[in-house]
């Protein structure tokens, strides 16, 4: 019997905003208040908290406390270098004075991963990149995206540094837009503390197969961290997990037990209109139910198809296991 | 020599914020403000406003020196049926006295429309439709957007109302999503003074190719309204129109020419991280450029060679007009 | 206990060829070796067959004989009018002899309805559309489009014909390309022969959602036929159903039933590289499986969900329904 | 003034067939008819040459005499790995002894560049992936690829290979699927003598910008090959060179020759209903266009305007010099 150890990111239990319905889809939470939420959510270990703290002006120890009352650990810290400030670029920003900035944050942020005890910082510049042809000098670009990269990575030896690709949103095109680009990155860099966070929904939306990215990740030694949530595969939509594509994300669960994987299953949901606590909860029941099919998953059937790129054959034995665990 | 006008959304001259930058994309600016920068645009005649207001508390007296100062007319008027209130859904929420509170942010709208003595009230039900398989019942949620827009459209028979219709965004999948759906659903409402804004981005990111939608609206005398921008086909980016598809909205305009549709030319695009009046001004010195390019267009040639389906024959026609006059 | 009848298209039994391919990714197969191979297939009642017959000079005996022995009857007779003598259109075809071929060809396809007593002529006009801005004069399209159908649907008042919409492929962009286009189509036909096939993989790679779809064509009184698959949303790649979204074509199901509309469920795959008879009969143990799902689905529960609009809450009702099924 | 040289693929002069018009887009021709017509082609000098010769039994000294008296070169010889021996992977076949007729009959394609004294064997392993999740394991995939490729390149030192990349077609998932993929099973395989052919629409349509992807291939001394064409971003439509997208054709060449890349400048079309040589000319006359473009460009301006990430001030100097060229 496995004990799948659950997460989410903190920002589940927020409320949202977006360019029309700019008074938010809810009042405005602060991180304490998210918190408390997430606490209610049955089997959940873990957050991944926003640097800066949202919602307030609060200390360490409130949110230490806050943490602690609703026994949630922390796994990583996710600075905001994608806010005002940073909208021309955290990392490739045009000025240098921004990516000082940047730089700074991130340094800032290296200290609430070492005060919280979570295992990286998480990188994800959503605004570096471009939105039209001729906009930027593409070497430049990308060699201030390993730059940046690369001196918070040799300056804080001590911590992991992830990196979350996304194709687009906020930036039309991003620089670190799919697993393989940011392996090259990564390899470029060449330091040992840098990897990768692998988001299910991110892969599926820039047309990869997430168990397929998973294992290129694994085989360079680059998957750090996960998360998952569903979308109809051309938009960051950050549906409830298993809600359009459970098959897929079953085959992705599979590669990480395969290659024996063993962080944690974190949710990067954005519940816009749904209760977030009924939202994670939901999520947290069919990635269960996915953890119970591993568990049923007639392993050397499946491989046996597999060795004849057996489609029917292979997809009968997986639909079997995940159906009949749910 | 056509003297073809130039409109704009009052919004291409706000700031925005999105999930991500919830602090903005820049400092907040009110409508009067917008409309100042509106009227440093060249070339601009026109301006559709948001209501109510955004920014601050102005009168319709207040608003109305603004514009005549910049000399600029009112298009149309857009209720803001898809803030907080409205997230659920307007015309189509699950409750009724959401429904009724649409009706009357649109009721208050009309008269706005009657007091610019502009030529519409914009319906963008941007939250109409829904997420999830399963989430809704079609037909009752088809049902309510018609009931909801005939209902306005029959007590304000002095008014005309259009619908812009959008694939998805902010909702994951919105009712009034494509030109035929839309058509078909004015067609079932059967009012004189219902028609179709057509933007050439959310034509583009449905799959349809816009002029062909132009034309169908035509046909069946509902084309009340337009504007333009450009995105990347999947996303209504609402970039600077021409910048990535310079001959689909060529097509675009030669079908509004040769239909003697002879309605504003006008812009919506959402220049996050641009100067908005160099964005305004960059589009329409494109606009100018293809209404001398269908001055310019050998339609005779052009018509003989659709008699045939020539595409090489006829996009070198087109190519040869359009890019001549820029 | 419902007594769900199971079809397919006879192509699901031949082999392919596409642009590299060219040589065909089998042995190329007769009509009737693909008759015999879904006799195999368990529980399947009709098929779907081209004419003209492929793979050789049959009689309509011959394939009726081969019907006959393997207990199949024929649901409808595709005119193949996608073939190289129409690549440029057939009903649509800027040459007007080519569109009488067209005419003669569907005739004669009335003719082999009459003979195998099927329930329609099944129109796929696949090379109907254009493949470049300015190709095409898009009134006069659209209007050959309505007038060849509606000739064929007026000469023979005794037979259906049914429209299978889709949004690209072979053509670039397809005339009838889209539910609600079809609809608007049709009621300018307006003639009462004529209806949809609605083929759950042509939806969705159009970015509908199938079932709203289903619901559309049937408060029209339009969905004279289904047929279903699977794909990746953006192409139409006919993998087997429910392989990729099984949750989306539970609701079609569910949508159809709801409705009682009565037909028959049918397979639109092409099993490229798969054992044509494994694939079906995989295929149709998950149709029997979501029929049973609809058998167990608590619909008063799903009503009251979906009379909020509360999409976790539906979700697990069917998720529950369907994964129990199976 | 720069001589650029332009090249095609030897099947933009054939005829094509697909899953539908199973008898094909025009009459059959051998690639001794597909030469000569390219010899009709204003300005072309290269052709890529598919091996085995389609349409009949040649030899090479016939092909080589078409060639000659048409004044054509060869740039790339490419073994049809893709036809139905291959259909389920040449390189990635579960089948060991496809994998060695896969090596087989590149290694005659190799003869066959020494021969024409082309520049390089062209790989595009189109059927190299999987269709469904849970088919392969992506791990064995993956390491087939790049052994495959890799033990050609270290058996015959004195070639180059390029690889062309697709996401997907005819496959689902293509393996070589994005540039940076590509990259790194290069960089992986670690041989001077392999590299990346960028095909401009296969970019695209993975949702790349060409033009950042060259400078990607060309930052790792890997861009070999390249070759234009146009599309609608989800699919290789392969339409005519500058028809849909002409201002990021531009700059794809823009960073070609800021790189001082010097190779031919290719087509990679096919015009199913076009005149074959018509199309050719229409791109070339775009190409020609686009070159004198790069002369008139300002770079210093360009330059100076991406130094800020100036999107509009970019644009409106990469627009003026394009379309002034035309």
């Amino acid at each position: 019997m496995t004990t799948q150890r659950f997460g989410a990111g903190i920002w589940h239990f927020a409320t949202y905003l977006d360019r029309y319905a700019t008074d938010g889809y809810g009042t405005p939470r602060s991180v304490i208040e998210a918190i408390d939420l997430a606490g209610q959510v049955k089997d959940l270990s873990v957050v991944d908290i926003n640097y800066p703290f949202f919602g307030g002006d609060f200390s360490n120890a409130q949110v230490k406390e806050a943490l602690d009352r609703n026994k949630l650990g922390v796994i990583g810290i996710t600075p905001e270098i994608y806010t005002r400030e940073f909208v021309k670029g955290s990392f490739t920003n045009p000025d240098a004075g921004v990516r000082r900035r940047t730089h700074e944050l991130v340094t800032e942020a290296c200290d609430q991963v070492r005060y919280f005890g979570a295992d990286y910082v998480k990188l994800w510049p959503g605004q570096d990149g471009w939105d039209y042809p001729f906009q930027v000098d593409y070497g430049t670009l990308w060699k201030h995206s390993l730059d940046g990269v690369g001196q918070l990575a040799s300056e804080n030896p001590d911590l992991k540094f992830v990196i979350e690709y996304k194709p687009r949103e906020p930036r039309v095109r991003m620089s670190f837009g799919s697993v393989a680009r940011t392996l090259l990155g990564i390899e470029k860099i060449g330091l040992p503390n840098v990897g990768i966070l692998l988001d299910f929904g991110h892969a599926i939306m820039g047309g990869e197969s997430a168990a397929d990215s998973a294992q290129l990740a694994i085989d360079y030694g680059r998957l750090f961290g996960m998360d998952v949530n569903d979308n109809y595969r051309s938009w960051d939509d950050d549906l409830v997990a298993g809600s359009l594509h459970p098959i897929e994300i079953f085959e992705f669960f599979y590669v990480l037990r395969k290659n024996r994987w063993e962080g944690v299953w974190q949710l990067d949901q954005f519940p816009f209109r749904e209760d977030s606590v009924a939202t994670a909860n939901h999520a947290i029941d069919f990635l269960k139910a996915a953890d119970k099919g591993l568990e049923a998953l007639d392993v050397d059937a499946l491989k046996e198809a597999q060795s004849r790129h057996d489609a029917i054959g292979a997809l009968k034995i997986a639909q079997k296991a995940l159906f009949g665990a749910m």
